[in-house]
């Protein structure tokens, strides 16, 4: 396989033939009169990139790259920004250098070297950041600008069996950590979108929200303990099931997006894998009874797997189901117990709210699991083309963005209504047509986490700029009513006036300093999370 | 009802009479020959208080009290260490001053107030600190030194029934804060053992763990945002069920042990009052087994409310009940919907181990909720009455104290042994006679969370300093057993030692940054979490 060097996955993977015309067909059925002419990407010898600024020293060649496909790639994420502007050739920042460490010497070697340098560090785990959290875009200030793609520390360490835990190192990509488990039973069962190309440590520095719905879903519960090095040392917490010990040290890691440090392994909670699921598929006539019965579930503490409410036209366009009222999709599983009892629990619960189960309740155990073809696992194929499908659509002048937030249920009405008024404004403004789609990806006791999609018929040429409209819009639609500005995609540098206004003055003055103390020369990834003045001595 | 100066809870309260001889009866059947003669606590008027080295200023008066009962009660808090040294007439430490604070501004300008006057400023919640954290221990080197007590901030200041949050101040004690949520139905449902005597702002500045075994216990996992003063601004994060913006603002400040700055005011996730109840009490006769069949429920997702396991000593001592494999308290409740079920499954795992259930499974409902007189509610009440009577017996030369950890699955055996280790040849350099106990207070996937309690035959007079050195010992057994020093008991100053080996020295480099720029005069808690040194200019 083929990684892209312009957009998401593998070459390979990319959706072409029939799959091309019936999502051409569906989104020209979707938003009539679209110009869907498709563009190819430009050939990499076709794009202008700035000489490389610096070489690696002698004792650091063997990890280092100056290749311009891998400068190229290395240069972005994989947000619809980040395609598109790839699409059209432009490659506004490129690291100067890509260093690949096999150890973790070699990353304390690498950090000696730019901190003595004033080299600029970006940490590199997957690249699949949708928010430019991987791109050099603010080190005209500094000598250099390296990637450190942490692609080689890829190994489960250590299992222990007893306590279920696994040492993992920081570069392993998830089907490659999961493969590593199966053979003991065993699970990380973290699945964001992303899974297929992000790694542990991005996971770990952006706080990842995985696939499931409630309890252990954050990669920040998983974690036992971290190995960080930080240009001062190296940060080692202990393994501790729970602690009262002070702050948590591995809290104040965790989202710090690679400006205090780069993680290089973990030891991270892991589960037997399970073999009792059920699932089903809930439709209901009114949207705002399907928000009450998912509130009802969330508060219900029966924990569910799954408890993805699709609202009418996210349901439509990417579950086939109409429905004025929307879907949701539930599910439980367990390694230890059948989980048809809590199930039936939640489906009274939507049954209370006039929630109907037409196909009634799907059923699989592990002795069967090639029997699964239910519609969750359609939806979950679906879920894993989606960003196939974006960069497809995205050569065809189509805006297709996603966002996330999270809010307190007694807020979410509103900040829906926000984001609708907020998106239909931009549109009107910008002359162009579009939809909106909402789901819940995760919801909480006391509130969901909404996950919105846009659809919209761009202009070839200016569709980031359309993109980066619409988003300034919907971002301070969610922030002034209240949301996060974001759930669980990280800050990066494109989230950075929203979370400002988010995040309470004290605790930047606190992270600021905690920053200078632990990267004094202000060489990691500068312009995320802080003002890069402000991360310079 | 009158608080105690010198000891725990109500004076009223205090073990007396039939209670004190049996319990009496009961030391001496276990250490055989222990002097338990009774002492009397000193007549405040006996006491040595230096005089107040400061006085408030005019517009801070209406806050203050001088008074000598008042300092000398907020001057220590409620380890064994801190009530035998009173009962001895010993104040090492009293604040200059006790200054309640009306309102948030009143907190500001207290702060204000001590920056200016370089005055140390204690938070001062309950004051059941069993860690010297309220103990004005290292202000010698400021101008004085005020315990600033939260208690005026007592009042529940919103309910949000939608999202089932509340908006409560600081100073509130648990009952007064479980009282005003009952007519709403909700609970916080959050009980330490100091619970009837301790704050809000108190659990949130010292990560306390609640009563019950899984999921949601800690306080940490209830906070929806926090309000907090420091002596730059005041802290507010977003009323959020999750995000994934940046490190975590509020576990910054979790556990921060008010060196960062005072919390005022928190949304707290509530609960509706559990209806369904089940509860049982396993008997095995095998340890090993019987920590194996805990470990199997910890992981199996069934998420009990109780999966307390008490060793054959604490069985006998604490419930009355012989065994030679000592007793798991378990229970499941819930506000949904019946429980019968997963206390089936988790018996199952029992039964698997060869646990016994000689009393069968209890159940209530709160239609039947003054029917409730199952051992579990017998362990409860004795559970409160536990302070008091280590009070009588810290009068009686008795050295009776509790310790607590937490670790993976894998090294429980060795760590419990070290601690039995440890304790030992302590008994033995003092020459005193001791056993030791051990319940799991919360258990995780990866781990428990081992709760020990230490009863000797002390010597009068000498019982502190006996204590310091058994506490040392085991102490040292917990870290290099790779136990972490404090489950949810804190840092505050007499774990300092242990912390320091524990904590990563980069995670004390940004503690100790960001505490120099949200108090950069270094008035708030000196000495607790970082050397005092290390927070003054």
């Amino acid at each position: 396989m083929t990684r892209s060097w312009w957009g998401w996955g593998n070459v390979e993977d990319a959706v072409t033939g029939a799959e091309r015309t019936a999502l051409t067909a569906r989104v020209a059925n979707l938003l009539p009169g679209a110009d869907l002419t498709a563009h190819e990407p430009p050939e990499l010898t076709e794009l202008t990139v700035p000489a490389a600024r610096i070489q690696a020293p002698e004792s650091l060649a063997e990890l280092a790259s100056g290749d311009l496909g891998d400068r190229v790639a290395h240069g972005h994420g994989q947000a619809f920004r980040d395609v598109v502007r790839t699409l059209l050739g432009r490659v506004d920042n490129a690291p100067d250098l890509v260093l690949r460490p096999r150890t973790e010497q070699d990353v304390v070697d690498v950090l000696d070297w730019c901190a003595n340098s004033a080299i600029a560090v970006i940490p590199f785990g997957g690249g699949t950041s949708v928010v430019g959290g991987v791109e050099p875009r603010d080190t005209a200030d500094y000598a250099g600008a390296v990637s450190l793609d942490l692609g080689r520390l890829n190994r489960v360490v250590e299992i222990d069996r007893v306590s279920r835990a696994a040492r993992i190192q920081a570069g392993m990509l998830g089907p490659d950590l999961e493969q590593a488990l199966r053979p003991e039973g065993l699970t990380l069962r973290h699945f964001p979108q992303s899974f297929e190309f992000s790694t542990l440590g991005g996971w770990l520095a952006t706080r990842a929200g995985g696939h499931y719905a409630t309890v252990y879903t954050h990669i920040d519960d998983m974690v036992e303990s971290m190995r960080v090095v930080t240009p001062v040392g190296i940060s080692e917490s202990r393994r501790l099931p729970g602690s009262g010990a002070g702050p948590s040290p591995d809290r104040m890691f965790l989202g710090s997006e690679g400006i205090l440090g780069v993680i290089t392994e973990a030891w991270m909670r892991v589960q037997v894998r399970p073999r009792w699921r059920v699932g089903a598929s809930v439709l209901f006539d009114d949207y705002a009874a399907a928000v009450a019965a998912t509130r009802g579930i969330a508060q219900s503490g029966l924990f569910p797997a799954n408890c993805r409410l699709l609202d009418p036209v996210e349901a439509f366009l990417n579950a086939g189901t109409p429905t004025s009222g929307g879907v949701l999709v539930l599910g439980f599983e367990s390694a230890d117990h059948p989980v048809d009892e809590p199930m039936s629990w939640a489906l009274q619960i939507c049954r209370d709210h006039g929630g109907r189960v037409p196909d009634g309740v799907r059923s699989a155990d592990a002795e069967h699991d090639q029997a699964r073809t239910g519609a969750a696992d359609t939806w979950r194929s679906s879920f894993l083309r989606m960003p196939y499908q974006r960069d497809a659509l995205a050569a065809q002048s189509m805006i297709v963005e996603t966002f996330e937030t999270a809010c307190t249920w007694d807020r979410f009405d509103e900040l829906r209504d926000a984001v609708h008024a907020a998106a239909a404004k931009a549109f009107e403004s910008l002359g162009i047509a579009g939809v909106v789609t909402c789901r819940f990806t995760h919801v909480y006791p006391d509130g969901p986490a909404p996950y919105f999609g846009i659809y919209a018929a761009g202009t070839w040429g200016r569709t980031a700029e359309q993109w980066d409209e619409i988003k300034a819009a919907v971002s301070q639609a969610l922030s002034s009513s209240g949301g996060t500005i974001t759930h669980h995609h990280a800050v990066g540098r494109d989230h950075r006036p929203w979370y400002d206004q988010q995040r309470p003055e004290p605790f930047a003055v606190a992270l600021r300093a905690s920053k200078s103390a632990l990267d004094p020369t202000g060489i990691l990834n500068p312009g995320v999370l802080i003002d890069p003045a402000a991360a310079r001595p």
